[in-house]
């Protein structure tokens, strides 16, 4: 056995079994190894930020990593954006990057570069193995990395001697392991914020936000008079018919502040203090209210769910006591499309058990009112802000939910950054439906322009804002990708295309022209 | 006048007067302050990896930094690859990259990331602007440390205050400093080497490979019986009709040591020592036989055309006296397409003047000796072995050359991490043909497995290797973004096609299909 083989071994053992892959020469072993060893399953990327966004998207569905292969540090430098977003998402991921063997390093060859640096700003755990007798220990301790609550990004870099020399072992991996319970303290601070009366919000995101953790904080919200809010952004809400309804954090800093302003208090359940997603001249970057205390009850790697049964229990907030969402279905809108129409359509077709990956930008901003009825679904956000994870966190989702319908939102500025997801969504016949809002801008940015006091832009200005001249077509793309595409310019277009892309089991774009 | 301002008036009276810009809102100051000033020419990228692909196609052929824009540290990390190649290439670059208003970092915003971290390995010059006043000073010093021989890439962070703050200052840029002349004990040394009458190979890169060091070097070689040779890849390097011809290192590591063993000496004209891209099991990493001598007679960054001069003058090399390549056009082929039927079909239409960006990659590698008697032309190489530097590569070498006609010879694997390039050149007209070699594979990677001893790859190995199911179609895609283009599969097709996009003065794409 070489090393490639003791790692693939470990990580299978260490139920690590799916590989988004980008390889290159120098992971040959790799690859090579995959055929010898049962239970590895692999998904080819033709671009390495398809690989990274698609290992958080599985991440998200599953809450266990998969792995990434990577070809050095261009290869990883590629991933790097979504590996932020993932990071940031603290999903768990293990990434195996490849390296020169140990003795070429200091011929400068073309593709020598400093991995462990380019790695570092976007891992919490980097390793280069030293050798092939070491490989399958620090695959181990990569797993059990990515696998540390609430989920963290371990990069473990593999030079090509340590694949192809001989090893001998297949390690064990920990069992992941459980996640602290909150101090006493912080439960009784929060109960008592919570039996004060006073204004108060629960600020939620991470594990609370799904089902059963909602639920708990329904419960503590009818007794004792507490709203919900969800971070701006989160790895994965639950929401639709029978589960908690709550918003989230609206992304203009005006809006924010206007939601955010009748609290005096707001308790964190695993959230940060709400902040503005960039700062702008003459506004703040904290959004909450002038005297509101903040409370931290959970943290984002602490038991949520322990917290908020506790503290449920403390106020008397019994079961069934919870306002849950009824079930709606917009009416079927006709003739123009615009946020409010599309956020129709979507809501009167969207499946039971959907999965949103959701990086509609601008055009979605109103998509929440008109889908919260819907039966229940997944709805994935980006969580670091770099625009181009939609389609591979889609593709990812795929991978690890195949019963399940996927359905990307995603803008034409950022769908075009990692564009070659659709061929990795073709070759593996993956069920997500992708629908493009093609405003041929990068339309938040026209927005911005004028937000942070950048006024009468002119020609020049505008013309890095705007993707028309020539105008992207999504269908030729998409077709050129092995991927069936549509274009729509009316509701009824709109509701037969997503309805045809429903009903179809393999992957399916729809281009709305905005 | 804000610090944005201030920045972009220094930059174009420094000499930095395009940028490849792919901003967001920590930008918009940036952006908005383009339409102010006067002289600084933008150029829209629909992802980072063409913009920083693009500067250095850019500095290539004019020897003059380009900037980029770029949106905070995920925007950076999608540039990371071709900042890579870029750096390994020494082309002078200014990445201008925004960051959050200082005192927003604090506050770890979704975007918040160790911008500084992700440059570094990446960049020979990081600096964070501490202030709009600053900002004018540090682009100076930015420009200064790019236009640093024998180029570099320099990396200046701007906080989205020191962009909107006042500033005063338009800063004034030193000229870019000579190189420094080398040292005589090296020419010595080499004369002493050429006059030996040892063989003796010239292995050259850098400024050398324009026409007149290339003549001065034929020279030597005709007067000393030395022999010359290009490094395997090269920033540009001159060639075809009238001027000394060169071959390149032979990528494959057999063929390598085959060509360099006659060698008893290699002297270094800004070249390193032969190495290896990549280490084998069983293959060495330095190429030159054993027993042979490395002797430097100028680093990359001194005055290699100077050094080069006075051992033509010191062993007698008289001017005329170079053996330049005869024009020779190869017979136009018909039928089935391969390498060598291409390869004929380039060297009998090549228009004088053109410009080849080349990530041919397997494909491509014949295509030196068909194209040699081609009329003058400029070669690029990708320099750091990341793929994804062709398209971007030629789109800035036709911003920096509107009158010369772009050959980019690209693989379809490599032309997928970075097709983007595409709109760009559809959107500022570019006289840019692209050749798409649709091998369906990761060809170079086939052989590679072989290479590294993984024998008996299975099915599970080479899908990770295998670019059909389904294949790409670079027609669709090419046609999505702008671009006019058509498929080709046998000699008497391509040549047609071929005939067609160099009397285009537009972009045009033909996928060659092998």
């Amino acid at each position: 056995m070489n090393g490639a083989e003791s790692l693939v071994r470990t990580m299978v053992k260490g139920g690590v079994d799916v590989c988004f892959t980008n390889p290159g020469t120098s992971e040959m072993h790799f690859v090579a190894a995959l055929d010898k060893v049962d239970g590895m399953n692999c998904f080819l990327c033709l671009f390495e930020g398809v690989a990274s966004g698609a290992a958080d998207g599985y991440a998200r569905m599953t809450g266990t990593p998969a792995s990434t292969l990577l070809h050095l540090g261009p290869g990883l430098g590629n991933a790097v954006a979504n590996l932020h977003n993932a990071k940031k998402a603290n999903s768990p991921m293990v990434n195996i990057i490849g390296e020169h063997a140990t003795y070429h390093v200091e011929y400068d060859a073309p593709l020598t570069a400093d991995i462990e640096g380019i790695a570092g700003p976007v891992s919490h755990w980097v390793k280069t193995s030293p050798d092939a007798k070491s490989i399958a220990a620090d695959g181990a301790l990569a797993i059990a990395a990515a696998n540390q609550p609430p989920g963290q990004i371990a990069s473990l870099i593999l030079p090509a001697n340590t694949a192809w020399d001989d090893a001998d072992a297949v390690a064990d991996t920990p069992a992941a392991p459980g996640r602290a319970k909150v101090d006493e303290k912080a439960v009784e601070n929060a109960v008592s914020v919570l039996k004060s009366g006073a204004p108060t919000l629960l600020m939620m995101t991470g594990q609370s936000l799904y089902e059963y953790g909602l639920n708990l904080a329904g419960r503590i919200a009818s007794t004792t008079g507490a709203k919900l809010m969800a971070q701006g952004s989160n790895q994965r809400l639950q929401r639709g018919a029978g589960i908690v309804p709550l918003n989230r954090v609206p992304y203009p800093v005006p809006q924010a502040l206007d939601v955010l302003s009748p609290y005096e208090h707001i308790i964190l359940i695993g959230a940060k203090p709400p902040i503005a997603f960039f700062a702008y001249p003459n506004q703040p970057s904290e959004l909450h209210p002038e005297g509101c205390q903040i409370h931290r009850l959970a943290e984002l790697d602490e038991d949520m769910i322990d917290a908020l049964e506790r503290v449920a229990d403390a106020v008397g907030a019994k079961e069934g006591s919870a306002a849950t969402q009824e079930a709606f279905k917009p009416e079927m809108p006709s003739g123009a499309l615009d946020p409010d129409t599309i956020a129709a359509v979507l809501g009167n077709l969207m499946p039971e058990g959907a999965i949103i990956a959701d990086e509609s930008v601008t055009t979605g901003r109103g998509f929440y009112p008109l889908t919260a009825g819907a039966p229940p679904h997944d709805w994935l956000n980006n969580m670091g802000g770099s625009i181009g994870l939609g389609m591979p966190l889609a593709t990812g989702a795929s991978v690890a939910c195949p019963d399940r319908k996927v359905i990307c939102l995603e803008g034409d500025g950022s769908g075009m950054y990692t564009l070659q997801a659709l061929w990795t969504q073709a070759r593996y016949d993956l069920d997500v439906t992708t629908i493009v809002f093609a405003n041929r801008a990068y339309r938040i940015l026209q927005g911005e322009l004028a937000n942070v006091g950048a006024e009468n832009p002119g020609r020049k200005a505008l013309d890095m804002l705007d993707l028309g001249r020539p105008d992207l077509d999504w269908v030729k793309m998409a077709n050129g990708m092995g991927v069936e595409a549509t274009k729509v310019t009316d509701c009824e277009g709109f509701a037969k295309a997503l309805t045809a892309g429903l009903a179809s089991t393999s992957p399916y774009l729809i281009e709305v022209v905005l």
